[in-house]
């Protein structure tokens, strides 16, 4: 699939086909024009949930709104998995996810690397160590992990202990399949210590990962077809190593030890 | 391991024993104090990473302070899995989370259902498809789940379509281990398709989970030993389907149709 990121991608309410023009709301092009940056003739991606994925260019661009014109088709429409989610609704939920929801999924170290592609560089390991104390208060577990302060993906790779395998969220999709990769993992004996490592917004950089295929403790992993948000990659990659590996297993053997 | 979730828990640095008398600092008891409502001689347990879970009581409660006077032991120590998480940081993430990490999970539905101890009772669904719908742009799906209007729990498994599956997310540890249920899901032929539901911060009623129990297509699984928030628990739940029954997998047999 098209992991063409750099393009916005509209949902769109009307049929799509070449040549047809289709009109964007309030919302749509302020979010085009203003959050996204983009003008007059710059591509972007449209779908509706029936035609598949298409090429379109911004025809016309206001504050009430705007208009594309579609251009060719890059992917067929697929059917989806069907799996509904039934959920009791809860509250808004607080920011700081990432350390309170892996410390929920029983996560050992939080270890903030800075990549190549990295945005946010000042992280405040103060409060999310604050929220991963919360977090392990509110859930039951017998320990709060360890937070670590920032360092580069190469001074972390530098003194990597050579035992410990290193799951890459690899979001170019080249990965094997995760669950493949952690029922494996989770039938050696010992089961031995693993890592799972996600990138930022932008993605991994070719470098990192060439450099990541080099070592022989790192493995990447594909986490579906769909572009994960980071903390959805890193909450889901730490999910199924519980599920298949980790203390979620029944008589699973959790590796132990810090 | 204890589910007691009405005891305030508490977090600790100081050593942990039968009599030992334990400060705890101004944001612990404003915690206390006026989130948890709790008083002198009301019960909590505490933990400190070394010692296990005990049992104590307010002995102490101030603007600046308090104390605790520590009872008896609950659980040992026990070792952790030994999993870390290695992340590029990310900025602050936005709420209304559910609807946008399930659309990136790939979920078909999102029903929205009201339990016995659901306290958030007024949902914004044109909310939550806002936030489905521009997850769906954002992570490149060539649709949008169907978002639901809130229904009683009753209601939803009074018109449940027979074949399919109801994984339900028990909170008391009781079910079976995801992995093995998953991993059974994923051998069927057809795959059937399926449905996750989990419960409200308050957890489902006895009567609820009994009458779960009763249903066919109804399989009560446990996500692990610590108690998940409910979101963190439904976006688990979904990436370990995937990873095991859903497009995730190489050549998964993901189950078409709405």
């Amino acid at each position: 699939m098209s992991r063409d990121t750099d393009k916005p991608r509209l949902f769109v309410e009307c049929g799509l086909e070449a040549g047809a023009r289709v009109a964007i709301d309030r919302a749509q092009a302020h979010y085009l024009g203003h959050v996204m940056r983009r003008g007059i003739g710059d591509p972007l991606l449209v779908f509706n949930g029936r035609d598949g994925e298409w090429r379109a260019r911004m025809d016309e661009l206001g504050k009430g709104g705007g208009a594309l014109i579609v251009a060719e088709a890059t992917r067929p429409q697929a059917s989806d998995s069907d799996i509904w989610v039934l959920f009791a609704p809860v509250k808004r939920s607080p920011i700081d996810r990432i350390a309170r929801e892996a410390t929920e999924l029983g996560a050992s170290r939080l270890a903030p690397v800075l990549t190549q592609h990295t945005v946010a560089r000042r992280i405040n390991t103060h409060r999310l160590r604050a929220n991963a104390r919360e977090a392990a208060e509110q859930c039951g577990r017998l320990s709060v992990p360890d937070v670590t302060n920032p360092v580069s993906l190469a001074a972390a790779l530098e003194t990597w202990p050579a035992e410990r395998r290193l799951l890459v969220a690899d979001e170019t999709g080249a990965g094997e399949a995760v669950a493949d990769v952690l029922i494996a993992l989770g039938r050696e004996r010992p089961v031995p210590p693993s890592a799972i490592l996600t990138g930022p917004e932008g993605g991994f950089a070719p470098g990192e990962l060439d450099a990541l295929d080099d070592l022989p403790f790192a493995t990447r992993v594909r986490l579906g077809p769909r572009i994960l948000r980071a903390e959805t990659a890193i909450l889901s990659a730490l999910a199924c190593w519980q599920a298949l590996v980790g203390d979620w297993r029944d008589g699973g053997a959790a590796p132990g030890g810090p």
